[in-house]
């Protein structure tokens, strides 16, 4: 007999998506509903979303209405707010409890989180007393604590039970759990008493008592730990889940891999924006309005913007020395440049380190130390190629006669300390931030760029002055 | 009973690791070795490994020692390439054979490609015949490819089994295999017919056939596809393992979940050291050289610094214009600063959407009519604030009298312009890049910023000339 396995091959495959709509499309002209039925019914949410994001509004109702109960459920999960907000608004009462019924209680409260206070009052009436309340509680959770993202529908086991009674309950229950292979071994009271996964489960006996294989190391984070404490704790030990327990020790809920790795590319995008200088944003950007987008953006330009106000004084100050060797302006932005990139480079690089919990702040000096042997190279290195190219580029091939040997010196000179300068305030900044509890983040290129900035401007001039007697 | 467990919290317990080092190093001096061993044997592989890193290094062979078996290659796992390379000197052939034969062999092919020649050699020398046939296919996989991360222990089940059978075949082979969490069905040919979770196989009666319950809808990698692609499918399906086929659509392999973690942070980082003009490093940054953290960065730094040679050309022609309104250059730090960030914002906006799979090439016309509408509000807003800033500040504060109306309109107008070429700049080059195959990360502040410098200056002199005349 032949089995009919369809396989599906993450690269190429993509290019076919578009064909699938297609004939989505057609079938759906053609109200060949139960053609259509049969093809959906065995595709991936993740990919029914896809779909659905581009079939064309109208359609995208009458194309939910077609899919089994469960797979309806596990497909709203994965589409956007707003076509979450419109399906909402042609479902029936019964509809909507059958969606919503099928939901683990995590993934309703994201969407309710997003939801008008209209739709939440209406999805909340639908729903019965018991979950209703427990939606109420994760709802209290500050943003980004452990207890935001977890899940109550986890597997609890009582230490008294043998390996093949354990197997059964998972049998009976496991279904409306979000995952049967860690499950938590409580005592009445829900405090924590151990750990078995269905691995343990699976390779032991079966008259084992699960008190007999179960591990009583449990880590643990509470419902208050930042979110991003949770993810790094589930890679370090490579678990699938975590538990989540409340002030007395009482197990409240986990945290499944699946919801940590969405946090930790939420939160490496959340840095990677903070390092350019955006206020980080929940959206996809195609999903973000140019209102929106501009109204992240245009605090930190303008204030960045004024601060520049200081390397505009400096230059004022010294434009009388400026007048009598002009040539020194041409360098201006090379020297600034070469700074900036230089500090970003090691801000950025201590952000990171920070934030991958490569380093704490106690290891400050050995960063410091570190910093200024790789400015002496850096600087050195810079400094010699920039005098060779200023000698032959700027005096010898323009042939600008106002280079002097003091001039390219001056330059070069400058540009040394600088480098120096830049590199240790932006190891040091971050490190700073972190220890008075701000985000390291925020000290990334263009905050460091205006400091050094003005830092570069006041070397350079100083340095002309002293050499040039200007 | 009592039940003794030990709870451990994620974020307030790593305070008290420090005291736990101390008592290890107190019970290793005392030689109260089985003491210890009670004390470590129950402990996580992440944690030891951090224990590991803080021991004197005469006492690490003595402690690892100490460890259970499978519990010391666990550890061995995860403890940095110096550390492992160092233990493994001190194995007599059998410790080393022990260790290595504990290891699943993804994990044995990441240590080997850190080692050197000598001590590869000898670890294959140490490992049995069919390892070594598979370790040396591994290691033939490029860097960055799927074959690269996965693991040839999965759970391979037939199409016929009931599914008591195929709990009894994990029971008997699950001990030894990464994940049994998802198994996958094959013929004779290893060719993949369909998948069954552990959980499908828990909550299905046991004398159902595997046919019946598997899912026959199975998403593939390519041993050669990207591991990116890997890790973007695993997050995307919220699976806890990929399978990897060969050419021949033969199962050959698995990416497990913790893995992809592992490589969606390395990918994270390279992506923002990119982003820094930073040539990508693998250690961490504490396990860096400052001669290894310097050779990263200076290539990018020199040719940054060559490229601002325009910049110098561009003031050099305005020189006598300068002469004259000498007013003018101390605003050009604020022209270039404020156009470098706003093309940053962009650019790194677009670079992160992109890696995030959220943007397509055929995305460009909608991404740069978004981007000039935040331009155009961006440019107008900080043009204003920068007259009136200008104005009240330089002009009255300052009592700069070189300042006129007609100087401030001009640095405004050209902060206008440059705000709206970087912006636009900044979308375009990453999704070029992109078209091209470079990596998009490489046009992000540093690349941006100069040629923004650039523009920024050819606009300046060009309004410049036409308001002012010069």
């Amino acid at each position: 007999m032949r089995i009919e396995s369809e396989i599906v091959h993450i690269e190429t495959d993509i290019i076919e998506e578009t064909n699938i709509t297609e004939t989505i499309e057609e079938l759906l002209r053609e109200r060949s509903f139960s053609q259509l039925k049969g093809m959906i019914s065995e595709m991936n949410p993740a990919d029914l979303a896809l779909i659905m994001s581009e079939l064309p509004e109208k359609k995208v109702a009458i194309f939910f209405r077609l899919l089994p109960k469960d797979l309806a459920a596990e497909t709203f999960v994965e589409i956007d707010t707003d076509m979450q907000e419109d399906l909402i608004h042609t479902f029936s009462d019964v509809e909507l409890r059958e969606v919503f019924n099928e939901l683990y209680v995590d993934d309703t409260v994201d969407i309710l989180e997003e939801m008008p206070a209209g739709v939440v009052k209406r999805i909340l009436r639908n729903t019965d007393r018991e979950t209703r309340h427990v939606i109420n509680e994760l709802l209290q959770y500050p943003e980004d604590s452990a207890g935001s993202i977890m899940t109550t529908e986890y597997v609890r086991l009582n230490s008294s039970l043998t390996v093949s009674d354990a197997l059964a309950v998972i049998r009976r229950s496991g279904v409306d759990k979000e995952t049967i292979y860690t499950c938590y071994v409580t005592d009445n009271n829900r405090l924590v008493l151990g750990v078995v996964t269905a691995r343990m489960l699976l390779t032991s006996s079966p008259d084992k008592i699960i008190e007999e294989i179960m591990a009583t190391n449990v880590i643990v984070a509470k419902t208050t730990d930042d979110r991003e404490s949770v993810v790094t704790a589930l890679q370090k030990y490579d678990f699938v889940a975590l538990p989540v327990v409340d002030d007395e020790n009482r197990l409240v809920g986990i945290v499944t891999i699946d919801d940590a790795i969405d946090v930790l590319q939420e939160e490496a995008t959340e840095d990677i924006e903070k390092m350019a200088a955006i206020t980080p944003t929940e959206k996809p950007y195609l999903k973000m309005t140019a209102w929106g987008l501009f109204l992240s953006r245009i605090p930190w330009l303008l204030l960045l913007m004024i601060s520049a106000t200081f390397t505009g004084m400096i230059i004022t100050s010294f434009e009388s020395s400026l007048a009598s060797q002009a040539v020194l302006i041409a360098f201006i932005p090379m020297l600034m440049g070469t700074g900036g990139n230089s500090g970003s480079q090691s801000s950025v690089t201590v952000i990171r380190a920070l934030s991958l919990d490569e380093l704490r702040l106690g290891d400050i000096f050995r960063v410091v130390w570190k910093e200024v042997r790789i400015a002496v190279l850096c600087g050195g290195c810079l400094a010699l190629a920039c005098f060779a190219k200023i000698w032959l580029v700027d005096r010898i091939l323009l042939s600008n006669d106002e280079i002097t040997l003091m001039v390219d010196l001056v330059i070069c000179i400058s540009l040394f300390i600088t480098v120096l300068t830049a590199k240790i305030v932006g190891a040091i900044l971050p490190m700073l931030a972190q220890a008075i509890k701000l985000d390291p983040a925020v000290m990334a290129s263009p905050f460091i760029t205006s400091i050094v900035d003005v830092l570069s401007l006041i070397v350079y001039f100083r340095v002309a002055t002293a050499v040039l007697g200007i």
